[in-house]
């Protein structure tokens, strides 16, 4: 393949004059190049303001989630051609596997985040909710919405596939045309990601559009309602946040910079311990996973004073192993860096990192990648320095080498190690091997106010460990200060940076309406037929039933007990209790709570499958002997489920209960998750 | 008073020498000078940096939420100096009462949401944690920690001890040393609150510096922990924010800059409506409180166009009765703008706004501020405009001028009533006046998206409406674009703000240390005796209990279907059961809750005063007839509470409820809320 790359332009394929040459990272063969095409950026963000946003707003949220589902299943079904392109950028299967598998992973994992807690709405009620006014005619509480904007994401060369995918899924879920601009280097990967995606036909008009090449004159048309995100260097997030149209229109713009990583070994591990195998082997697969081109690599190995000798020796030994050189031959673990301009990038930043630092293993030790033409390609010996006066040396905390190079350092007490981690002046991840959690408990509090994501391994964490060097979708991926400053991934967090959130102030009645979830002293629907016996698609939030009544006496006290065996004082001794605050014996809570169910209940098959859980239950006023209870029931939130295989159609109802007493006062409150069945169970 | 206002700086006031004059807002009467020093910012960033983060650091979220609490106690008790102070600034008592009472009572919201919501520690679990692998060797969750850098917070001149107290309160809270530059123009105020909040001596060392002045070489001093926030003009923000230590370092930067609000009334009420009456009482008074110099104030009043002349008719006859003049006179409903510059500037900015509209009220119309020197003082008249054509005329939507001024504006159909609001590029706060919650659920996810906050208002709602114009402290306050972009109070949402979130990784014996709460699956403590035997202070989290067993059989089933009157088909119908998924009847839910209850309840009176409520229950593995049942009950969090007059010494444990049955599946699952006495009850 040597094609001339295309951008993707208000849903055409835009490119066909050859610009800058792409070349193999193994041999240095030209790939592909660049288009030489201009793009009209004043049409790209029209068009992804109108017809994207349409398409998009048109959608929900949960089906958004079921778009990127089905998209992560066209793209796994592909996954071959992907690996095949992305060998040329000088990466193993398993380089490979993150970047191809990885992306396509975080789009399923948002697909089950939006699936599992987002509405078939584009409003997410942020509650709780919480009373402005004594009497309840005026609450307020927080929504999320779709912003409105377009959402710009500016990519590495190191994960050409995943660092897209990562941005996109949750932008996309959250209503966001998206803008999508890779680094050139690595372009024809992504470039070929877009082409399947496109392909599928899965995607709303307008709802992705790529760019390959500059990014012109994009900058000045960003708007109010629009989000950046960039992965990249720490100069040119500086450079692209710094622009006055940015700036003065308050666009949120979330940068994730490569960061000097480290990782401590803790003062309790000895030689002997698993720990210590642990934390080497941590070390060097960071270094050699991408060939060291992870944003999250360890970049300084932060050992005891006592140990740096034997770590040295055990890294040195570990790294001497790997087989470096084209990945497509046997044996190969590690590859090239991804271009001569990365090459020659390491290669200066060691010569710095080497000041007045002893070189343990490099490129001297007789380094020579293994593979045809490879003397053409980027290949980049393991390289391992040792710095005994990290206090001092300013270079091995600021200067980032980004290939398969660190820098193992001494600390005389474990304070001190903490310390030097912060020299490092923000990071993506850190590692703590130790196997004592008081230890752990000691550091968290120092070491997390400067990373992004901390790594506590020991030996039994190391049974699961997904490593240091990997950002989950589910865990926060971005840190502070020298790492940018960002937030991404992190579960529904990730979602969220790309919604506005606002806070809304009316009567319960106007709430309801407006965050779709039934609030306490809003209007119900009174149900004629109990919303028991009601499919999934008939039940209205708000539809309500207020039971009959039951009187609490001593006997339904003494039965309870015998029934479950509590034989707390407060409900069995009469002198305790009347000694008690509450002055007198009272009704087992889990017996209101029971009654409470026999008031509601609707006994015969119906829709209602099941009551699952129970959330929020608080007891409020005492139940007495002699007191009446009531329930009030009320559709509180539907969540739609998409349809399995393995089970009829149904849905989650939460209804909101109230037990009152005679005097009206509120003694139990809670919220009861059901499934319910959908109407198509009974027809099918 | 004509005293030299004076920095707090390291411990110790600063400033002799007199510089700018400040003067009376009433009649122009000089009241103090700002100090003619240059501060020492190097010195004042080390002592904040030293001992205000050792100070702060000694103590943790509980201790800094009671110092809160006592803080606006001391406060409160001196109001009546503040208020004194204020009236120079041109404010009625009603709108000093804004300021100084709604300063202290954001202090004491923050000590109640501490209180409540935070741990007696420095680190702050944000769950859910989560599987990171099959068999719950390796989870992960998230943690919030101070920050352990300075926050600067830059204040407006409108509102110098509220717009300061709702930034230090969560900073505060969340373990910042704070460092306050007020306003010049009102920093009279602020300086007269510094010194009683020094006075209390309630305050640690180096938590609060105090600039009055200039911030000189302060900006440079900046460093990646430290956090900055501004309140004032969207041009100043533009300037601070793009400072290059501020984006090189990634520091947050929190702008709530003023907007061009708008309030809305919906094409559904009709002259008649009581929300008719309710919206001009509305416009009409955020017009005039505080002379309109509000950042949130209302500047577009947007009407349907068949209400805009009776909406300009009743608002005109609203207005016309305000009487504006010296506060201190009785009558005298809204005061002076803060300064003569202010009223330069609100002149200009209504020249602007004129151009092409007509003037409805304003100074022509025989305007004459009551009061003896009034006419030496920055009063302004309230000045009401009429744009008939606001989709073309630009000026109302982007013009602010910070006065009692409001533009009165037409929309033909509702789609361009919100179409309208969205040409502020972004507000504070928005109004939507409505009697129809269809109506308010159709436009609130586009009119969010452009505001930080809504009111919707309607008969209800006005019986408690704190108004549009009040930030509250558990509502989030600032909006997107023109409005900064910020996020400010909101609750907890703020104090994490000042924190650094940092997801952690580990085994869930690692991540219970880190988190100081009992995660599943990690090591528990065996606990001799009964841990509802100890005190609060005696249990420590992961103390746990294994209960014995229980065989559940056909009778418990009967019974309890008898006793709550539940007799719901999976538990009665044996036809119906069979046919369902589950194969078979099983036992109540509920009734499994009640027996679990019952296995580790213990009866005679001790420590565990009350289980007050319940949360995440999930019933997980039905229990069958003839299955064995058993409980593991762990602590897994503990809350302390403050000692409170009407009640013994207790807190809050929240105990981990694993119910398991014969075969070792999770049958139900859940965290149960107690209050338990502390050992002092006994003694005392």
């Amino acid at each position: 393949m040597t094609t001339t790359l295309q951008s993707f332009v208000a849903g055409r394929w835009v490119g066909t004059q050859a610009k800058q040459a792409l070349r193999s990272a193994i041999n240095g063969a030209v790939i592909a190049h660049t288009h030489e095409e201009t793009l009209n950026f004043e049409e790209m963000v029209a068009y992804a303001r109108t017809t994207g946003l349409q398409t998009l707003l048109k959608s929900h949220f949960q089906d958004r989630a079921r778009v990127l589902k089905a998209l992560a299943v066209f793209l796994m079904e592909r996954k071959e051609a992907l690996y095949a392109i992305s060998a040329h950028t000088g990466a193993t299967r398993s380089d490979s596997w993150i970047d191809v598998e990885g992306g396509i992973g975080t789009l399923f994992a948002y697909s089950s985040i939006g699936g599992k807690d987002l509405p078939s709405s584009n409003v997410l009620h942020e509650g709780p909710p919480m009373r402005l006014g004594a009497n309840n005619h005026f609450i307020g509480s927080h929504v999320l919405v779709p912003r409105r904007g377009i959402a710009l994401h500016i990519n590495a060369f190191n994960f050409p596939i995943w660092g897209m995918l990562e941005k996109f899924a949750p932008s996309f879920l959250a209503g966001m045309p998206c803008l999508v601009k890779p680094a050139s280097a690595t372009s024809y990967v992504a470039e070929a990601a877009v082409r399947l995606m496109m392909e599928s036909g899965l995607l709303p008009a307008g709802s992705l559009q790529l760019i390959v090449g500059s990014t012109g004159d994009l900058f000045e048309r960003l708007e109010e309602p629009d989000v950046v995100t960039f992965t990249g260097s720490a100069d040119t997030a500086m450079q692209l946040r710094s622009h006055p149209n940015v700036l003065r229109r308050s666009i949120p713009f979330n940068a994730e910079a490569d960061s000097l990583n480290c990782a401590i070994l803790a003062p309790d591990v000895t030689p002997d311990d698993p720990e210590f195998e642990l934390y080497v082997k941590e070390v060097a697969r960071e270094m050699s996973a991408k060939a060291g081109q992870k944003c999250t690599a360890i970049r300084r190995a932060i050992v005891p004073r006592h140990l740096v000798d034997a770590v040295g020796a055990a890294l040195k030994a570990r790294l001497a192993k790997i087989v470096v050189g084209d990945p497509a031959l046997e044996g190969v673990r590690m590859g090239a860096l991804a271009s001569h301009a990365q090459q020659a990038d390491v290669m200066e930043k060691v010569a710095l990192l080497a000041q007045g630092n002893q070189v343990l293993l490099g490129a001297g030790d007789g380094f020579r990648p293994k593979g045809e033409g490879t003397l053409n390609g980027a290949f980049f010996a393991p390289t391992l320095l040792r710095c005994d006066n990290p206090l001092h040396n300013p270079n091995v905390h600021n200067v980032e080498a980004f290939g398969p190079v660190s820098t193992l350092m001494p600390y005389d007490d474990f304070e001190e190690g903490l310390h030097l981690a912060t020299l490092g002046r923000g990071s993506l991840v850190g590692t703590l091997v130790t196997k004592t959690p008081a230890l752990a408990a000691q550091a968290v509090p120092s070491f997390a106010a400067w990373h992004g994501r901390l790594l506590v391994l020991d030996r039994e964490a190391a049974l699961e460990s997904t490593g240091h060097g990997s950002p989950l979708p589910k865990l926060k991926h971005g840190g502070p200060g020298r790492a940018g400053g960002g937030e991404e991934l992190g579960g529904l967090r990730s979602v969220k940076h790309f919604l506005q959130r606002c806070a809304v102030q009316g009567s319960p009645t106007m709430m309801s309406a407006v965050t779709g979830e039934y609030q306490r002293g809003g209007a119900v629907i009174e149900s004629e037929i109990h919303p028991f016996r009601r499919h999934f698609e008939d039940v209205e939030v708000g539809m309500s039933l207020l039971t009959h009544r039951r009187t609490v006496s001593e006997a339904d006290i003494v039965n309870f007990g015998g029934l479950s065996g509590d034989y707390f004082y407060m409900h069995f001794d009469e002198v305790a209790a009347k000694a008690s605050p509450f002055g007198q014996r009272i009704a087992h809570g889990y017996f209101v709570l029971s009654a409470a169910a026999g008031l509601f209940v609707s006994p015969a098959p119906g829709p209602v499958l099941a009551n699952y859980g129970l959330e929020n239950l608080r007891f409020v006023t005492p139940v007495a002997i002699g007191d009446t209870i009531q329930a009030r029931l009320t559709a509180k939130r539907k969540i739609d489920r998409p349809p399995r295989d393995d089970q009829p159609a149904q849905g989650v109802i939460g209804w909101d209960v109230a037990v009152t007493n005679q005097r009206g006062e509120l003694c139990a409150s809670y919220e009861i998750l059901t499934l319910v069945a959908k109407r198509e169970v009974e027809a099918g």
